[in-house]
């Protein structure tokens, strides 16, 4: 972002950017289950994530401010609310506004997340108990790189 | 949306949705001040609405979890965080994560906020409080239109 | 946008941007009507402005190719396409896919267009014949600035 | 989308929608790489597909006019502008105004795409030669899987 006096755009598009598997290390966040953060667009409230579940993991029950999609591509997790699983070659989209509570059931499970917004996490009342967002997502991620001895990674921040 | 076994689409492009300046109602809000929601895109947690304030009109403390865009066609108006003033011709770009606390200085203060995500209004403590959305909004200025004789109103619900 | 190893986001929420109605300079685009180019977010395919039309301007007949909503503060413009004419107060939500030629039939029509996506300009045929969008439109006004020898303006570029 | 006078939104939230592996059908797009397209909201310039490129597919040189992000599970593809390979495990993101040209050079390269916006088609000389998006790539989905015997699909038309 500048708002200082823009020099004229360069004749030359912009790159993609590629990040191959281990381009970024993943963190363990509680009972081997890992998290990747890929790109945080902060201003666009844009975040892109990698998890790997082990069977037993459970996110709390949040709503979502903007639409979210899962991709899976193995092992197998539900949302408490609903019947179906999702396994690999799965596909969720999850729109603004939507609630639910993720339960991981077999080891390995492994996830893309392209989200929007924030998590609102509910108790059981259905109040706001804490909200999750890319930046605090961002900033846990490299707290954890950093406690756990691996390298500062280079997330992509902006969009 | 639909699920259902899809029709292919129809060669013919969308039309442009046009609201005229008096096809949907102003609802009271208090004291005066006024709001009309234009469209809500539930799934794409997108909202476009049009207010006037009167001088003195504050709303609360809130956080944006999505990017919004604020047109002012008349009066003043400001977030008591910085020292600029909102008037006839500004343009205000609020980035996903913005706080701020809007307090308006001049009666008849016309806006239009093209906004996304979900209001978090915080207590003094900086603790979410309550939220505010597309589907509330919409939900309160269909309920307002009732309570107040209006006829109902054709808000664009979609993209 | 960043990949170099990445700095903690700062607990510090981001600011609002503000831009009065003086801050950016008109650039003339023929026969008195004017733009303002105001934030071009490259990545997202974003862009805001404002346009001031003098009656008989003429937009090519174009397809979006993202979402689009315009807000009118004064005159009247229309697309040949429909009926309706934009005044003062209107707002148009124009959804990706639809194709419209813009006429102006009032001296000092104000608008302000927040855009995504590309204009693809069609010929008589319905083919593509040009394409605009924020990028070339920035670099555009910028040149103008010079051209009309208007100081170098602040756009924000980014999001 | 409905321009109808609004009903109140109901209380319970949206639910998310799930699309297991084997619930949508791959159409044969040609020498045995294949599509499917989960999802396309018209007005917001958004699809959602999966492809298998078998190895020596190539996507005609092409500019984005929205952001686009590939995840890859399976096989090997690049673009001939760049050096990386697209792996399992790969996140690409792609920025409004890029232009490449997708190779595949193993068999079985699964990719999902969740794209905005257009694909301009470039020739040789940078021109727009033709475009693709997500109601025409539907449109084709659509008739390859009934030319090709398969049951009318589900996609998920909107947001």
């Amino acid at each position: 972002m500048s708002t200082a006096p823009s020099a004229p755009p360069t004749a030359a598009p912009p790159p993609a950017i590629h990040f191959g598997r281990d381009d970024l290390p993943f963190v363990d966040i509680g009972d081997g289950s890992k998290l990747k953060v890929i790109q945080v667009d902060p201003g666009a409230g844009l975040w892109v994530i990698e998890n790997v579940f082990q069977s037993g993991y459970r996110v709390q029950t949040h709503k979502h401010t903007g639409p979210v999609w899962g991709f899976t591509v193995s092992g197998a997790w539900k949302y408490a609310e609903y019947d179906y699983v999702n396994r690999a070659g799965s596909v969720l989209y999850e729109p603004a506004g939507s609630i639910h509570t993720l339960l991981c059931s077999e080891d390995d499970t492994r996830v893309w997340f392209h989200m929007t917004g924030s998590n609102l996490n509910l108790d059981a009342a259905g109040e706001v108990e804490s909200v999750v967002d890319g930046p605090l997502t961002l900033a846990a991620y490299l707290a954890l790189c950093e406690a756990q001895g691996l390298p500062r990674p280079s997330v992509l921040v902006g969009g």
